[in-house]
């Protein structure tokens, strides 16, 4: 085992002779047969993966970092020596999702996959729907939990989703999708008005990860039948019929939507050590049982993927401003809606003078149009904030 | 493809030389290299993969009936060959179950398995719970629906549960598993006031197959470490905060409690044409390319299992009886429950009169003093009827 460190101490202990801090070394050793790599961040992990694979031993992985900007050139090595490259534990922890993904639905065409995969954000809105806290506090208790880091940015900013996003659409549509593909919002703007609206509605509040394949639009320079690939992470209205609003705390859950398998949903824990040894154990076992076997090397070149850009997307739309309350204002408010073809499915108005704000959810509309009305919304004299914008998902979203 | 009937129309149209009515020939074929067995029953079933397997082919199979009565022998031939032996369909259709247990979870210590595997079944539980139809009506709906045959019994008497729950229990734990270990309660027990009281309890009731290893008692001839095992059918009471409790219609789930992994839970249709399909065309891929590679051939030895009486079963149980409402009958059914050691947690009188019922939570407490309890109340006079009694699952029940 290479470590940074010989001194730290590591129960189960290990002798001596089993430790090094030479790495390179290490992955050259003719005497190791699978090496695993748990150091995370992008170099010098994926140098020693390449290094690995090149030398002829199976690499197990759990750096989601990694995978998400080079998954691409990785596989590429490890189906050119024809050996495994597996990493299960990168997404969702020890649930089974990478594998199934890959091998049990192998037959399967994917339309979409949408996850809860980062239980610290996850638990920061179950506390804020379920207990009516905001978000500070919800957050402040996470970190002392221990689910939150004390800089939070990775979690809640959405960075974390973005990485397993871009895996999760790689191994759904085999395309070569990077954290750069994903849009990105995260939940430091969820309010709990919002949620509390949301709730009335009938929806939870959720940090979804989405990659779902699109069957018509932009994409440039995509050949006829080369998919196109959405894939983003934002919170979002989810039904509470849903099986995804009802995963609480910090649980994650990847629900998978395919041709002929139907709805298909995975749940467990996401993180902590154990579940994430879980996960690279399977894998582990996996790897040796291919090699010995003279099997595995599952690993596929992969096109980079047409990705379908955010304000093209079509969904409903939850808006919340705040306005003066003032005769005229509605009719102002919803010409503007009306100018940039956004329809109205709802619209409540919630309390009164100073605190008077206008809760608007719209039927299907196309992103762009959207940003555009909240662009024309903010230029108005009556309004005096455009607060919280969510997507909603589940039974009527459509994508096109 | 072998088939009963040259005759029958079949879409997608197959031209004739891809039909044969004879099993024999086709798994003897040189030209063929991969068996999917879907004829289902024992035989020819059995002997046609055992053939297959010897004639150098994996086999791909849905048959549960097969798998639960003769799995054991079947792995040992795929084992000694070497060769796939597959069955995602087997259980919970299209749910990606098997596959996880087997490679996923490789590394898991299980400490048990509970699944919701049987569509029809939880469809009439869902109708009767959330609409306070009887099970008469609630059955006829599903019937309709075309969820029950017009002979419900293989759905509603838990015998297709059991033989999920043998293949279940027997890749958790590696142990050879066959459906007469399994002890099986069905569904036609269940009555509405029983669900209603035991919503109000917050509970929800779910026919539920369950496979857990349990650490102490009988097993005759069971050396030391070696895992006992428990398998059982019945309707079960589950907190409505278990993520089981919130699996609806027609949908299945399975339950997985692992030592590093925590919970998990696999979500998805369990039955129809194309999610069986779906997961049948992911096996194939899977055995297609095992061979391919050379791999393949997970198919391990199994020892029979020790199998856990149910009498040794220790759990909270639910009990309704109908009693004369008179002065003392409380006394007298009181006195029964603590002659057996059993230990009431919570007891309610609902109704008056000749309607009058009396339900019961105990303490954890061992089957077979239960039973005796329930044999002790019915001849008491004052008791007219021993209603329905339910196993309570969930974060409470210990097994021991």
């Amino acid at each position: 085992m290479a470590v940074r460190s010989l001194d730290k101490p590591r129960p189960p202990e290990l002798s001596g002779d089993r430790l090094t801090t030479d790495a390179a070394a290490l992955v050259n050793d003719p005497d190791i047969d699978v090496v695993v790599e748990l150091i995370g961040g992008i170099e010098p992990a994926g140098g020693l993966i390449v290094e690995a694979l090149k030398a002829g031993k199976p690499v197990v992985t759990a750096n989601k970092e990694l995978l998400a900007s080079a998954g691409g050139e990785l596989s590429e090595v490890a189906a050119a020596v024809g050996l495994d490259l597996l990493y299960e534990a990168s997404v969702a922890g020890a649930i089974p999702l990478i594998r199934p993904l890959r091998e049990s639905l192998a037959g399967e065409r994917i339309h979409r996959v949408m996850g809860i995969v980062n239980g610290t954000t996850n638990y920061i809105l179950t506390r804020m729907s379920e207990d009516g806290v905001d978000y500070a506090a919800a957050l402040a208790e996470a970190q002392n939990l221990g689910y939150a880091e004390s800089d939070p940015t990775a979690d809640v900013e959405g960075h974390d989703d973005s990485a397993k996003a871009a895996i999760l659409a790689s191994i759904a549509f085999g395309q070569d999708v990077v954290t750069g593909d994903v849009y990105r919002e995260g939940i430091t703007a969820v309010s709990p008005p919002d949620i509390a609206f949301a709730r009335q509605l009938g929806y939870e509040i959720k940090l979804l990860a989405v990659a779902e394949r699109v069957d018509e639009g932009g994409g440039r320079g995509r050949a006829e039948g080369e998919p196109l690939i959405a894939v983003r992470v934002h919170p979002a209205m989810v039904p509470r019929t849903h099986p995804l609003a009802s995963v609480r705390d910090s649980f994650n859950a990847v629900f998978i939507e395919g041709e002929a398998v139907g709805e298909l949903m995975l749940y467990g824990r996401g993180a902590g050590g154990r579940p994430t040894a879980s996960a690279v154990l399977g894998d582990l076992i996996d790897a040796a049982h291919n090699l010995r076997a003279g099997g595995g090397g599952r690993a596929a070149v992969r096109a980079r993927a047409h990705v379908h850009p955010i304000d093209q997307l079509r969904a409903q739309y939850y808006i919340s401003i705040d306005v003066l309350d003032r005769p005229g204002v509605l009719a102002a408010v919803a010409a503007v809606f009306g100018e940039h073809q956004v329809s109205i499915r709802s619209m409540e108005q919630v309390g009164l003078g100073d605190e008077a704000r206008l809760v608007f959810v719209t039927h299907t509309a196309v992103e762009r149009d959207v940003q555009a009305t909240l662009g024309g919304l903010a230029r108005l004299d009556a309004v005096e904030r455009v607060g919280g914008l969510l997507r909603v998902v589940g039974a009527e979203a459509e994508a096109g």
